[in-house]
């Protein structure tokens, strides 16, 4: 199915609109007002809303119309839906809420059968749908996320509202935002199927609570050839009966999904942000080629943490070949940990980062490097962080930053991010997100 | 031992004071000008450091001297020490490193065959003390943490430093900072009977590598009646080889570490952040009493998330009682979950969380309650933290939050940290530290 135009539609139209600031049907319309396509409010009632003359019914819209935003009462849909088939809407957003969810197991059935095969529904219960490549918004989360490669389908709005938000602060961008609430129609297998083709996405993020269609979701993640990072909720005992009074939708056992998941080869995580960081280094072609590490450091506390971390990750700790460690004794001090490990000691300037990199440029006996910093007296966190950014560039092998403290290594952190080096609160937390990537 | 005098002394003599401020001996000079303390340089080649008098040697300064600081070459050491005891100082830090762990052993063995019950030694290797209570920065870290009721103990003087300026930057409170580097006198048991008895101190921290004299630590953690949580490092075979070409210590196997931790009560944490976490859940007295726990969301998504993420931790989500069920019932909107987590549904209102709030303030059938929130269309995160803060003041058992999002909750999650509310990024980090309080 080609779903280019829910996704860069020319002609919208709003069915619910509304001049009213607290209402879904308001902020919908103002968010599309910004994406400067065509957007035509459509309210019984109203005369004008923003400016913008107002049709009563989605049917006095003259020429065709790509994609209808449904943001009445639940009890109204049917009504509007019908005069959106009627006007041969190919794509139906219907963000209200009040049905399956809300025990209105009849209401939804109404309208799955009124739609069947004449308009393509996303929804009901849902967020929308945003698309930051095309500046369009069709939701009513009140914020534009920046540019990116990483795409995300969420089975919770609310999530996806925090998560929105979060990517946001963190200057994370995004290909495609997707929420699929009750997903009567318009589930993961189509998007997924549209986000491998698109050309803006690398990496594709899920939240899922449930799937109704099992087969044809493994069938697809075989398919789809792009990166897929899955958070399911609903593992424990615990979190079903959660899921069950949440969408209504019971939560089969979890070796099932767990054997969908492992056979479709998608990397299952166990925290949202687990998600974004596993699908960031693929957004920036990060991902090691396999688990052998290599760590530099400046301080060796951190340095025996981040190897219980990485051990305990199922991730190896090279040794470091002959030659390495002769190459490294004439520019490093005396004591240095003359292992892996690589121990700089606490004195390190900038330039012994610097020249031990650049040692390790062409190296092929490890797959990714982890680079740990303290902000100890001698110690320039930022200059660092600028030779970091510098190497990254230089090299084809994943590098990854840790750099642990307060206010002393602000500054580098932010540097880091930008330079497009993922960098991790600790070590830890780390070895669980790289391990994630390499070990199948 | 009673140690009052290495944490609060009258006078103190910095011996190997500099001018020069890329000198260990100038940093821990300057700091301690601020302390408003009796401090005296010591150089035999300088006349005036920062205004002060400098004197030659020790002997020099005219009436006792409670602690002295070393901060010359390692190789210099045993000259100065011979004249702090000739001198009678009851408390010697040695700063300076170059003794076993750069296998120096003979150095040191020199140094401790010296001091041997005439001046009790904190050191070599070390970052020094500090005291937050009496503004007494004994250290070459330059700022000064907030006062508060942790104490830390670090193995590792550059983890130090990195955790100093990450309580800073968090405004996390200390009553006392110690590094003890190489630990040839003082170690792990002393400080912690000090800090058992210190009024100021609720909650006692430790980053440990390897402890010298284990039986005595059992003993210790045994006696002392504060809290005390471990971050033991060296934990896995990687780990263990850092450790020793770290600190020359020889970890022995990580299962007798955890027996000791067993017997002695210690709470085993995995990360550096969870030990400040759980840390500060004792500095509040935000300990729960069991694992039964309550939950209450505007979302489901993450109400399910935190469902399977309490599960695997060992908590347990307690069922609602009838009456409590039915009280709900008379505030809450119709399609509210019924059940424990308490989905007050994406529309809530500040009013809503107060009122929930409130019918549960002298329930108790559970042991804590988590309060979860997305930035919704008609959430008001700003206000729901206040109510919560407003809340947390009269009721007896723990209240922990977790708001999701970026921007639209970072003055929520200010005003939480604020009121003395234990916030945590997402649910499964959450149940992780909760988890590790109540369940021995």
């Amino acid at each position: 199915m080609n779903l280019n135009k829910i996704f860069n539609p020319k002609t919208i139209a709003v069915i619910g609109a509304s001049s009213s600031p607290n209402k879904v049907g308001h902020d919908i319309f103002r968010n599309l007002l910004d994406s400067k396509k065509k957007v035509h409010p459509v309210n019984p009632k109203a005369k004008k809303i923003l400016g913008m003359i107002v049709y009563k019914s989605v049917m006095d819209i003259k020429g065709k119309v790509d994609l209808a935003v449904i943001a009445v009462p639940a009890q109204t849909v049917p009504v509007v839906l019908e005069e959106v088939i009627r006007k041969k809407v190919p794509f139906t957003i219907i963000v209200s809420a009040g049905f399956s969810e809300s025990g209105e197991i009849e209401l939804e059935q109404k309208v799955i059968g009124l739609a069947k095969d004449k308009t393509t529904i996303l929804g009901p219960n849902c967020l929308g749908i945003i698309n930051p490549h095309k500046k369009l918004n069709v939701s009513f989360f009140n914020k534009m996320p920046k540019k990116g490669s990483i795409a995300f389908v969420s089975q919770s709005g609310a999530l996806g509202v925090a998560m929105l938000d979060w990517a946001i602060k963190n200057n994370i961008g995004l290909s495609s935002f997707v929420s699929i609430g009750n997903a009567i129609d318009l589930e993961y297998s189509e998007l997924l199927k549209h986000m491998d083709r698109d050309k803006n996405t690398k990496a594709i993020c899920i939240y899922m609570e449930s799937v109704r269609h099992g087969e044809r979701f493994l069938e697809t993640l075989k398919s789809v050839k792009k990166p897929i990072i899955v958070l399911k909720a609903g593992k424990t005992k615990t979190g079903e009966k959660a899921a069950f009074s949440h969408t209504a939708a019971l939560a089969t056992e979890d070796a099932i999904y767990e054997g969908i998941f492992r056979q479709g080869k998608a990397v299952r995580v166990n925290t949202l942000y687990q998600l974004f960081e596993i699908a960031q280094v693929h957004a920036l072609d990060q991902q090691p080629k396999g688990k052998k590490a290599l760590i530099i450091t400046n301080a060796g506390g951190p340095g025996v943490i981040a190897s219980d971390a990485f051990e305990n990750a199922g991730l190896e700790l090279v040794d470091l070949p002959k030659h390495i460690k002769k190459e490294l004794n004439d520019i490093l001090p005396k004591h240095w940990s003359n292992n892996n490990p690589i121990d700089i000691i606490g004195d390190a300037l900038p330039i012994h980062y610097k020249k031990t990199l650049n040692k390790l440029k062409n190296a092929t006996f490890f797959d990714f490097i982890m680079v740990l910093l303290t902000p100890q007296t001698m110690t320039n966190p930022t200059e660092v962080a600028k030779e970091l950014v510098a190497f990254n560039k230089k090299t084809k092998y994943p590098v990854f930053a840790c750099f642990m403290g307060g206010h002393q290594v602000s500054e580098a952190r932010r540097l880091i991010k930008k330079g497009g080096i993922l960098h991790f609160m600790e070590p830890e937390y780390a070895a669980q997100v790289i391990s994630k990537m390499v070990i199948k």
